[in-house]
């Protein structure tokens, strides 16, 4: 079950996308390595990356420092999704098996706590038959500031 | 004090050099993101990274998995420093402190311990300025195979 | 979901059932904390504990490490419940809330991955309100041995 | 090189200990376990612990949630060295050897950072014969409070 099947209201859901447009048009490090956002909704988000042949390691696999990037990328696109700027604040990641050039890798991350200023998401890295490569814990920490500037001045609310 | 301090004898020096010329040749990743590796011993190394402007997230600071990706590549060169092959199994990092766009990092690696086919390594990744911008603790499990094919057959010694 | 939902064989959840029983005749740690086995099945396992006026630390609450003594309990019943000994390699805990004395506190493990000789258990603690209370990630390690030794040599068959 | 040889203030290495022996006196999870406090000062401390019967899990080894409670605790002693609440955030343990029944182990807790409201300590646990049993990471997080209640309203300074 995804946090999109606990149906966020219509307003919480354009939200998370709208984050996810402004955080992608500035985010040059995804951009630069072909991460794409494939699908975002409040405290979720999936991206994919394909393993191009310069993210190969000295053992010829993908570099595990790109396979955390990229759940970290989901990882970050899911806990900005409320429109409160949040950081990673500590990040624990197993390597279950090796990703090879060509693949396309599957990050999908889900809330499992939010509460005050820090939240745990679980990101689950997977290739494209579905093999786990890896599985990610993240803790997000919120700093001042919103994703998209002056927004939340608007009068959409959130509880957290 | 590093390992380096420990006075390793000539030839497991050499050795640890000869691996990390070997991984480097073939290390398209770290290339790729302009690492490059300062000094190598066995159990040691320490390697630097540019933070260039395609490095930076949605918050203007260094993306989170490219600290990570420096760090997991000094836990690499570390952890294959007796020209067996080692894989990262699991890591943990905490983020200290954002690092901006210019600014050189350098990745310090240290064993902690190793046994059987395990071991911990610590990675410190710091600014020019000798700020911490992250702690980094990787687990490595020895797989199958040398760095560099062959060399095994030599008769020298690793105790482990 | 639970690993209990995906209908293990007969035979396997009597194994997963017997082990425990074994498990816990000998385990003089869980039962010197009052910890119960409520639940086992394969890969899976919930155990409950009362928080006791003597586990409550410096700040009146639950003393941290006897939360992650019950979540690494329910670890060790989910990852041992095949008969082949495993071991607690690494373990991470993010600490949610606090549990104060007389509480009783759930810990249910859950098996994300198992593949050669290592495994990932998440496992969550709970109040009996349902909050969550701290989340536990494992990553186990096969080694010699079985729980029930000499069960093996029985036709039973499990894949790894 | 203890943070204890980097020669705090008279007054601060006072406090330290006021804190330690403050904490201690509702310890009861520390004194349930028996647990001694053998060292402290400020961002440090080393406690001890002699593994007994009712501590062994099935596999004839001290439970490893108890290795864990008696890092966590040095972590404890440590991070609320200062006279400010702190409590832990998220902690990982590698486990590295096993400890039997009747061994004294000890935990030696350095501050490796300290920055705003977090900071990051590393505890190593050792047996008596100096072998490296457990190495833990833990982040701590200061709450509200003083350990000695009122004693901050004295003209004492800390920087943090």
């Amino acid at each position: 079950m995804t946090k999109a099947d606990s149906r966020p209201t219509d307003a919480a859901q354009q939200l998370a996308q709208d984050c996810a447009q402004a955080m992608w048009a500035r985010d040059g490090a995804c951009q630069y390595l072909g991460i794409r956002v494939e699908a975002v909704a409040p405290g979720f988000a999936r991206l994919s990356m394909v393993v191009s042949a310069h993210m190969v390691n000295g053992h010829g696999m993908c570099h595990g420092g790109l396979i955390f990037t990229l759940a970290d990328s989901a990882f970050a696109y899911a806990c900005n999704s409320y429109n409160q700027n949040a950081v990673a604040s500590s990040c624990n990641i197993d390597f279950l098996a090796p990703a090879r050039a060509g693949e396309t890798l599957s990050a999908e991350a889900q809330e499992r706590s939010r509460s005050g200023r820090t939240g745990v998401y679980d990101i689950t890295v997977s290739s494209s038959s579905g093999k786990t490569i890896a599985l990610f814990r993240g803790k997000s920490y919120r700093i001042e500031g919103e994703v998209i500037a002056g927004l939340n001045k608007a009068p959409l609310q959130h509880s957290s």
